[in-house]
């Protein structure tokens, strides 16, 4: 096991009707002028909105709102939120929505207190060294940035999608109601699900050895979102699926299932080239890259997939030929995404076999490898597009 | 799915030689002089309170100490201790060793600002409201109290031993270093074990039903615990297995694997009445009394005993006779405690059948029930302690 640190300072107020306590946290997390910062019309209509500010007002803190986060959040917003808290002297920020708004909401905290560009924290040039605090209130079990220290941002001119991570960042308070969920659309659902499971498999894929309480933390999440993913799209309001499928998203980005071993993050990598340019779901491009990704490195330890086969897919164990079961999980994976109405090739998500060239160009691998699993050139990315064909 | 808050904002510092981080950790939590509290000769023989000094001076930070704290820590060191802090001006509780020093260091963090007696806490007359800040360097795998908001202190007037939970005792960071439990002697290690696994248990037997992704991590933990156990204890310098141990420690009881659902602890209740009239180690006590609760209460829920037969324990589901599989799942639970080299019945605790009435009588339940699982009045509590013979 390699040596790490855990950091998990987010307070979780997980429930029915959890939205109402948002006052209180902020009161209690020191907050005196907050950002609500959203997307589109749903938390509006549905009277989240509502709710959320009535708590506000119930506990005297002052508000300002920026509507208007688009899914894969641009750039563009954030320097308008960044102005607008400025100038408003807001010291708190709340996003209220799906991985989008919280992403946009996390840039923002950063770029506040910053005096250059906030995309320098996006592009390497510079690291936070402080940030206004940042709350959440999910709508959306997907992206897990509710408990996480990460943030991702595409730049409009070009669509560059980036990452940037930092303790600063994670949430100090985080509302999850899973009943909020209830009202997605099957394929939000399925994508937010595609989600989840990724962050469990790209810490589950490593090469570093004799990690079993973070293998068998992995494992649980997954089967946990076999079990419940299929319930909550047959039947939309089953509160305890979508209940079991918020938290598990939580739990399988906040790094607990990640600790002591090497990450891959190589098909997250992949896949923001694949919604980058098609402004498709990133569940959807996961769903399409995941599964040829590991057909790609299947043979740099087949026993590991084995054991995800046969402990996570029900797959039964061939002594005599372990790779066959290491592929079976794989199909198994695949299968399970097709159930679940997710796409799993390019063709099924409207991609194109002629831009994989530019797919791949736009990877910021360039001439070198990436890292992870298997450290991957342009051309193993070229590959592992057309096995998603 | 119950409604909860999740609350873990204890920065963990896993790894070899991670004590030497220590200083620049209490730095970053604005300690400015420092308690270190700890047991006996181990932390000073193996040289870890000399590496912890050593990390203070690198950065300037004062401290006094206070050894001397027992297992089952006792009500005295915790006054003597609360007046050193106040007489020396401290504002900073390093723990340093297991969850017996950890726990009297709690204690003294709740005391030192309190203008009351600290048993005050202990006994529900008080709830605190400040508590200066704790941190820990952990020696051995087991209470958990490293990432926990518990304390448990025993009152030398009549040996009483009692609880106080408050997020404010939540250790601000916790220092884990799997190397300092490779010198533990098996029988400390295989108590660890045990206390682990039954702060899972604890938490996994409960009539909340559909918390499946709780279920799911409790037995990953408990998988975990079954397989490297082992190991350590065939291997004591088995470095990883030691890692996987130390760690399952801190998430069985971090509430990480307890969130959405009814809890038990009736067996930790019954247990530290004899852990209090015997002075054996908790996890030697737990050893004896959970297996014989579980044969207690297992008709309450057969189908859950049965999972955690088939799931943790690698039994065969018998379809026509659920209660076979469960009782076997038990069995397993018993034999395995055993293999380990634990007592399993009284006389292998040292424990007397006539001292029964005597430690029902000292159980608070009083005339009335527990709550938990099943709700337990003395009289069964009385039958529990007797199925342990």
């Amino acid at each position: 096991m390699e040596n790490f640190t855990f950091y998990s300072p987010t307070k979780f107020a997980f429930g029915k009707d959890a939205e109402n306590e948002c006052g209180a946290l902020v009161k209690e997390f020191k907050g005196t002028k907050a950002l609500l910062h959203y997307g589109g019309g749903s938390v509006i209509k549905s009277g989240l909105l509502d709710r959320v500010k009535k708590s506000l007002d119930g506990q005297g803190i002052p508000y300002v709102e920026l509507g208007g986060v688009q899914p894969n959040p641009r750039d563009g917003l954030v320097y308008e939120g960044i102005e607008l808290c400025r100038k408003e002297g807001v010291d708190f920020i709340i996003g209220v929505g799906g991985g989008s708004a919280i992403d946009s909401a996390k840039a923002i905290a950063l770029g506040v207190p910053y005096d250059g560009d906030f995309w320098d924290f996006f592009c390497d040039k510079a690291e936070a060294k402080t940030a206004i605090p940042t709350a959440t209130v999910l709508t959306i079990a997907a992206a897990g940035s509710e408990g996480s220290p990460n943030s991702v941002i595409t730049k409009e001119e070009g669509m560059v999608k980036r990452g940037a991570g930092s303790d600063l960042i994670r949430p100090v308070f985080s509302i999850l109601n899973p009943a909020l969920t209830q009202t997605l659309p099957p394929y939000q659902t399925a994508c937010g699900a595609t989600d989840i499971m990724a962050h469990v498999f790209e810490r589950y894929i490593t090469n570093t050895k004799n990690v079993e309480c973070t293998d068998r933390l992995c494992e649980a999440i997954l089967i946990t979102m076999i079990n419940e993913t299929p319930k909550a799209l047959k039947n939309p309001d089953d509160y305890d699926a979508r209940a079991n499928i918020m938290w598990a998203g939580m739990v399988a980005h906040n790094n607990i299932v990640g600790v002591g071993r090497e990450h891959d993050w190589n098909s997250h990598g992949i896949e923001h080239e694949l919604s980058g340019l098609y402004d498709v779901a990133h569940g959807a491009g996961l769903a399409v890259v995941m599964p040829a990704w590991m057909t790609y490195v299947v043979d740099q330890d087949v026993m590991r997939f084995a054991q995800s086969a046969v402990r996570v897919w029900g797959c039964q164990m061939d002594f005599q030929n372990p790779k066959k079961t290491a592929l079976e999980g794989i199909a198994a994976f695949k299968c399970f995404l097709s159930s679940i109405g997710m796409p799993v090739t390019f063709a099924e998500l409207g991609a194109k076999e002629e831009d994989i060239p530019v797919l791949a160009s736009n990877h910021p691998v360039g001439d070198g490898k990436t890292g992870g699993f298997v450290a991957l050139s342009k051309r193993d990315i070229e590959n592992i597009y057309r096995l998603a064909l």
